[in-house]
């Protein structure tokens, strides 16, 4: 006896945002599909969980299709967090994030709501992807991402994920006969030149907008920016310990105890 | 001519905690010291940055002592984005971030507002560290942490840091004479076992908090829960290239493209 997979599916535009609409739509014709997703948007958020408040779930019908959905007051981490220990009656065998409105490519995996639900979900040792098309409109056009979103998802449900990776997918902002296939791509390295937007209240308080230009400072042909430039689908495997290993033989030579 | 090096302090327990206070005091002793901090409390922030609202920085006095003092609206990174771009005029030589109440070792360096300071700094390409204490009370004592502070900040001004590298420190919380001395090491394979605590509110809905157990899932000599276990200060250097770059071969022969 086989049963279907089932899939949790978050974001961080929330519930209501098309790319969210998008992702189930093809996940309903991978598996059994529970939505646990923010009741607001969250970008920007990092891997930020909710610890000095309380967390808000309820059971909501978005649309008439067959998944379980549920819109919760926190961050997409806490999405996942509660979406394995108190939504589901089972651990997943796949979390999905997104379709994010906006790239989440080279550094802005740091930055980035739809990662760290998928990081999370990483971290509970669940196969996890999340997904960004290049365009940050809220009626972005995302028919071209879904044959990519189905094929990576399929793949990753063939083939698993080994514990402590999970995928960064990038999706090119054009017609699907445009898009010339995937790349698997290391994280270009890249950052935001911040330009604050100084102004003045009517009470006369200087504030600030956070405002930026994205530099890219890396090349390569092999990076997730360059496939992305070059109409691919970028698909980065991403692991969340963080040690740089090839340093600490050189920090031993630094001499710290005498 | 030698100037004394400029350091940017910050932390996300807030301007007035005890722990940036005694960081403040230790970095005095080692350069010219700007504090740019948040307002508030901003723990489990992960890496948050503002997109949506304003952000106010504030020129404040805490104490008498000769630093420079900053409070603002925002998270730990929107502190370093504005300290380096509008508050500094030249780039800062180190930054550092803390001394956290409690413990940013293994798996919380992910949800960690203090590290996500740090890791802002290191983006910008500045020698950075994080510092934190095993101790989350408030009036924790943080004498026995000063010593090694300074000496490790001192050793980051001296030797500096390759880009996209930074450190994280997690201090025991002991006398300083139990401790035994510094190890260099890696991160922990960790993971928190979400406990979610259910609550019904006075209008009858259902609420959560968010709690766990702390589950370390590795034993190794070389990581950092070892060596804070075994009295020692542990020293992780950090990366934020997250790809997993030792699975990119394995991914290619999944055959995605045909």
């Amino acid at each position: 006896m086989t049963r279907k997979p089932l899939i949790l599916v978050t974001n961080d535009d929330g519930i209501n945002a098309p790319g969210i609409r998008t992702l189930i739509e093809v996940m309903n014709e991978l598996g059994d599909v529970v939505v646990v997703a923010p009741d607001s948007p969250q970008s920007g958020m990092g891997h930020a969980i909710t610890l000095d408040s309380t967390l808000f779930v309820e059971r909501v019908i978005v649309d008439n299709v067959k998944q379980l959905e549920y819109s919760c007051s926190g961050t997409p981490a806490d999405c996942v967090k509660l979406g394995i220990r108190e939504v589901l009656d089972r651990t997943p065998d796949l979390c999905v994030s997104g379709i994010n409105h906006g790239s989440n490519s080279s550094i802005n995996v740091i930055y980035s709501g739809t990662m760290s639900a998928a990081i999370e979900a990483g971290i509970e040792g669940i196969p996890a992807i999340g997904f960004s098309l290049l365009d940050y409109k809220w009626n972005a056009d995302f028919s071209a991402a879904k044959h990519f979103v189905k094929s990576i998802s399929e793949q990753v449900l063939k083939n698993g994920l080994p514990n402590g990776i999970l995928l960064n997918v990038n999706i090119p902002n054009l017609p699907e006969k445009d898009i010339k296939g995937i790349k698997i791509c290391r994280q270009a390295k890249a950052n935001w030149v911040e330009e604050f937007d100084k102004r003045k209240s009517p009470q006369g308080k200087d504030y600030y907008w956070l405002t930026g230009k994205f530099v890219i400072l890396d090349h390569g042909e092999d990076t997730d920016e360059w496939a992305l430039a070059h109409n691919y689908v970028s698909v980065v495997p991403v692991q969340f310990d963080l040690t740089a290993h090839h340093f600490i033989q050189n920090l031993n030579t630094w001499g710290f105890n005498g």
